[in-house]
């Protein structure tokens, strides 16, 4: 007899095409190291209309009633993306015994509590690789490879898009709305790129890390985020002048008194971090343990096969799973529930950028401003402009909490000499 | 009922010691995810005249036989090192139906194959994530997280001592020997140096990283190794201004025609790779695959308590394993039977570093004489000696047979106007 196991694909885009083709051509070496074959029984695709050469030879359905009723059908892979039907199909294919695969990051940041019960109740895997960095080891490794340890920090470049307008405004100088333009026409950035640029995308990665990581569930809601939006050529400068690159950062930390800290934001970051030489489309998420100490996972943080090989990836461990009659056997780490640190209370070194009166004196009154709000500054610089009678002053912090910066630019705001505050971003140590 | 799995740990050295340490100090953070307690049982140790305060509370015994017949112990974790007896305890170990995990790269490079064998035949695991980049998750994510994957190329540095030694030289522009004294003096590198520099120890994790991603038993033997002994801090500083750094690297490529291209060796690797930004005791394990692309997994390749990480990953698993009555799911991999590519055969670029009597028409001379060998170069350096009448040629070929460079260096040797090829080393592309 040989051993066989039957999936159902549900969708047919970039991902969905892209795990279909990877089974395809590396069938004979996923079957080799799983000791079975894995046959695409049903792909569900929205219209059957749509002429799709690269399903030739597939069974192509747009009724997922179909696949709920098919016993010989054991995993199924949501590759459909957005909550629903997404979310309905996967707990309709639990409830009927059928291991789950999904490469879905909304459903698992927002709905992960209620796939991992269904997962338990029903005895069978709900696996999510794909989720989080594209093709990047990561939810295996964390559950499983370090295991060992306490973990206490994760940090991760987890959008690809981001990080390639960032890489090339530093590179070119370039501001932020020509590489925005540059990354659209690239096919990098979407036509509505609020989701990337904005910071939820990855607020929804930093979720999924920081549950897993910290063994207690944190929802898109808990994380604290801010976007690219505001980042100029001109920050982008300065960090270098200050030994730093700009890089967009989902952050969990597990604090041992104020609870879990998550967030996401653009950082100034050490180039002398694992994390600093990670340039372009590409992701890597940086984790410290308490015996591994650190670690760094880098890799493709998208695209069609790159995905793919992640999804194959937990069908292979499903498949598996079922063949040995042990589904299931990686139970939901949240057992925990840490609270989550509010932003007022986190702590962060800051690079302050304000626009003032080209005056004698300015820097020690804003100097002073600053230590009346108990902000420490660890270095300022000054640089006069040639028209108009203004400077800009560029203010590094020692690590303060988030209320104490707060009220220090209140009251920078309130300053005669004081005419903007033109940005302000954390800084992050090594 | 409490669920417990009872363990023995052979070896209280560096990683021994770590290994207990971290199963204590995390005990509850394991016992949530595994949902069983690990109980060492009992710890094997040379002498039992030694004090051993980081065992108290232990049953320490030197005598192994106690531990094979104890039939309450059902995973055995080899930390001795050194193929005999450790080879011997883990054969027995299997043979009595216990799962083992080991840190042995000396084993599993030498006798993997004979390891495999008993643990499928005694449907047991073998597990060895801590044989390879210390507490880098690496041997599961190959096996498991990049199955999907046709591997072509696993490029590492995986011995922490060397690459200390080739960030310091080239950090302080230091030679050879002073930076080799002082890694000494910090614990980095051993009185006897000869298995960490001249390349031995990457080569028993070069035989391991290929196996598992090339599906095909690669042995010690196998491997082509050079160390780090010749080179000079003039081959860094050359290696600078060429956009390079020097690092040592097993290299393992799964070539078409060729078979497995295996070695290890000193590099010019360029400065925007992922691997050229790994510095001191780091290690890093660079992969590519026909679905993933490339990925790299980068953390600490030694030290007592990251190795300990590893160990504790596997225990957690095969006690997992035994718990759910599946020892010995991952099955050995090594189900092909690839040739190894001979060393002749391979293809590289070169940095060729010459001696030359100082006079014209020299260049010219040498050009001619790599032409004639079928060996083109990229580019061509000439620096004059103040004294002697001497210059240094440094020449960078493009890719050429292994045989090739030989030949041209053979004959270069026999002209009037070459004193010495002072220096050979490979050259990477991104």
């Amino acid at each position: 007899m040989v051993n066989e196991i039957v999936i159902a694909v549900l969708g047919a885009g970039t991902v969905g095409s892209g795990t279909v083709k990877v089974l395809k051509e590396n069938a004979a070496t996923v079957a080799a190291r799983l000791g079975a074959n894995i046959r695409v029984k049903k792909v569900l695709v929205r219209s059957l209309n749509r002429p799709r050469p690269e399903l030739n030879g597939f069974d192509v359905t747009d009724n997922f009633d179909e696949i709920i009723a098919d016993d010989e059908i054991s995993v199924v892979v949501e590759l459909m993306g957005g909550i629903n039907p997404a979310r309905d199909y996967m707990l309709r294919a639990m409830a009927a015994k059928k291991s789950v695969v999904t490469a879905n990051k909304d459903v698992v940041a927002a709905h992960g509590k209620e796939m991992f019960a269904a997962a338990e109740a029903n005895g069978v895997d709900f696996l999510f690789e794909a989720s989080v960095g594209g093709g990047i080891p990561i939810i295996a490794p964390l559950k499983l490879s370090l295991a060992a340890n306490r973990l206490t920090e994760v940090m991760g470049i987890v959008n690809g898009t981001t990080n390639y307008m960032l890489t090339k405004m530093a590179q070119d100088r370039a501001d932020y709305d020509s590489v925005l333009k540059e990354a659209q026409a690239k096919g990098y950035a979407e036509a509505d790129p609020s989701a990337d640029v904005e910071g939820l995308d990855a607020a929804r990665k930093a979720a999924i890390l920081a549950s897993i990581a910290f063994n207690s569930r944190v929802e898109l809601s808990d994380v604290y985020v801010e976007g690219i939006t505001k980042i100029t050529a001109n920050d982008i400068e300065y960090a270098k002048e200050l030994g730093y690159t700009v890089k967009l950062l989902a952050i969990g930390r597990d604090l041992p008194e104020q609870g879990i800290d998550i967030r996401v934001h653009p950082v100034f970051l050490p180039l002398n971090h694992p994390l600093a030489s990670v340039g372009g489309v590409f992701n890597a998420i940086f984790v410290r343990g308490n015996a591994v100490g650190e670690a760094m996972f880098y890799g493709p943080g998208a695209g069609s096969l790159p995905t793919a090989s992640a999804v194959v990836a937990d069908i292979i461990e499903a498949a598996r799973n079922k063949l040995d009659g042990n589904a299931g056997r990686i139970k939901c780490t949240c057992y925990e529930n840490k609270p989550i640190c509010p932003i007022e209370e986190t702590v962060s070194s800051y690079y302050v950028r304000l626009l003032v009166s080209d005056k004698p004196g300015v820097l020690g009154v804003i100097a002073t401003t600053f230590g009346n709000a108990a902000v420490s500054l660890k270095s300022v610089i000054q640089t006069q402009r040639e028209f108009d009678h203004q400077a800009e002053i560029v203010a590094v912090t020692h690590a303060v909490k988030y209320k104490n910066i707060m009220s220090a630019l209140e009251n920078l705001r309130r300053l005669d000499v004081v005419d903007e505050v033109q940005n302000m971003i954390r800084v992050e140590s090594v």
